[in-house]
């Protein structure tokens, strides 16, 4: 689990270092939150909204005034900040807008009430995550045959959520339940989220891995090696449309090419029933530094031109299925998905 | 130039410490020669011929008899020392046997005459490399618009050649041509040809070049911001399957996704007419530590299993044309490279 709570500190694994070193940083301020979302000290979709949550409560915790009008006010202030850290990850803005309803639903009461029940739901939202890949995971692990060799990008693990992981949490399902599992791990440039964080998950789970680069995916499908692909999500429009990692999209036309089958896994809150299509989504661009270089080591000539979109948007025809907490949706999506939606309550 | 000659020593740029440091080593014996192949201080499927064509000189220089069957044999075993640095690049047992079917056919002089002569013969396969090269990038470039953005993988350039370079030889005649051209260069994992040597070698020449991660180039073309693909090739057989740089088929499957023109650009000794399609290619796998490792630093937990196949095969129906210093292969390429060979003399 990336993140722990106690004793009024957020508690953060720096994912920059890992798998070379483990390093936990403790955070109290939501500035500091904010920069940790922004240089990837944290990151996965799920994993940003939790963080954030903790965010708009250390926010909350700090705001010096006993009207709750006042307090409303600045505790937007604070969401906003938080919410200028990434522009994809649709999660980010789902925590955000759930701790700040969460709030006005209690604006009857006194600012010291609002605030505890906000460290409550942060608190509900972190453990409510972990609840939610298990439930994903055995309704994704159902898709998979006994023997199953899955390429998977990124990481969409522990690492990138509450705790289990949305596209790892249905190998771990299956896994689990006795399936035969073998995992491909694309490294994932620039970040390397894959040799990094996924390798090391996977690892540490007992749970057979080859590591590869991304542009051998392709030849591996071609070898007939692949059974299926499982990714995580950034933002799933209303039709199904996904941002994902980059190379998500690259991964997808290849599985399409060779007849296999292209999962995504993520939790509803990852869909963003504003959005009818995934042209709407916005897609980060970062530091052309992320490219440049490793560490302090420079890769390629200075001053170049660097181009480093962090996500890119696979259109809902090249995907299978979408595996939630409410169960698979298949089909057309435009329909499946506010289906399985209604099934979450609040 | 990556290699040059003088005075009885090869000199060759080390390419593994570009661009950060331009390093020249010498190379005066024929297993210092295959050993700089084996780990890659000189790369690409041209250079390689070049390099071992020199090799092959050094050996039968150090060879000590007068008696001529005596001489081919053990200048036999040299070559064959050599072909065994690297097994998919077919410019390497191009030019090892082109310089022993040289030897063969002056068995009836002198020693002393024949290792003259094969000095001779190995510059000639180095000059006319590049000669080779300027014609091969004056037939691509007519096959471009006059406003052209070119995605490129790997290094196909003047590094990869005698000079001038295959892929960036038809670019750089583009450019010369006055055509507009604006390049995106695939960084290539594991060993980052494209932003070590590509890009390094097109902002030197002033082309225009943004560089991407391989994964982000699938991204590029949904966007409509590629006209067209143009890559190198290491081994092409028969029927046009062509072995190249791992991603390179990837690369074919997504242009074919999005109706892109996909060319190959390699001289008539890449194409092995021994081999009837691609399946019989060998494809070479290297270190796991070239894909978990950047120079000391190490990016994957340890002892993670990695698959870090070099090459990989792109099949002749994703293939728009091929690109060879006889002008262009399109179609059928069964008949039409034969056809294209027949020009080539001796």
């Amino acid at each position: 689990k990336p993140l722990r709570y106690t004793g009024g500190v957020l508690q953060m694994i720096d994912q920059r270092r890992l798998p070379t070193e483990e390093v936990w940083l403790d955070y109290r301020d939501y500035r500091e939150v904010a920069e940790a979302i922004r240089t990837m000290v944290v990151r996965g979709a799920p994993a940003i909204g939790c963080a954030a949550a903790f965010g708009a409560w250390f926010g909350a915790r700090d705001i010096d005034t006993d009207s709750t009008a006042a307090f409303l006010e600045q505790f937007a202030a604070v969401c906003e900040l938080l919410a200028a850290s990434r522009p994809t990850a649709v999660n980010l803005f789902w925590a955000l807008e759930r701790m700040q309803s969460f709030a006005r639903s209690h604006a009857d009461r006194p600012v010291l009430q609002i605030k505890i029940a906000l460290e409550y739901e942060a608190l509900a939202i972190l453990e409510e995550d972990e609840r939610i890949n298990r439930a994903m995971g055995e309704h994704g692990q159902k898709l998979l045959p006994e023997r199953c060799r899955i390429l998977t990008h990124c990481n969409a693990g522990a690492l990138a959520t509450g705790g289990y992981g949305t596209a790892l949490g249905v190998i771990r399902a299956a896994a689990a339940a006795g399936k035969q599992i073998e995992v491909f791990a694309d490294e994932t440039r620039p970040f390397l989220q894959g040799s990094r964080l996924t390798a090391w998950e996977l690892q540490r789970d007992g749970i057979p891995t080859t590591l590869i680069c991304d542009n051998m995916a392709g030849y591996l499908m071609s070898q007939g090696r692949v059974d299926c692909v499982i990714v995580g999500a950034d933002r799933i429009a209303a039709n199904g449309d996904t941002a994902n990692k980059i190379g998500t999209y690259s991964l997808a036309v290849l599985a399409k090419e060779h007849g296999i089958p292209f999962y995504v896994a993520a939790p509803i809150s990852t869909i963003d029933f504003s959005l009818t299509d995934g042209r709407q989504i916005p897609i980060e661009e970062r530091d052309p530094r992320e490219v440049t270089h490793i560490g302090e080591q420079r890769l390629a000539p200075e001053d170049i031109a660097v181009y480093n979109p962090a996500f890119d948007v696979t259109p809902a025809r090249l995907i299978t299925a979408i595996i939630t907490e409410n169960g698979v949706a298949e089909g057309d999506f435009v329909h499946t998905l506010p289906e399985l939606a209604e099934g979450t309550k609040r």
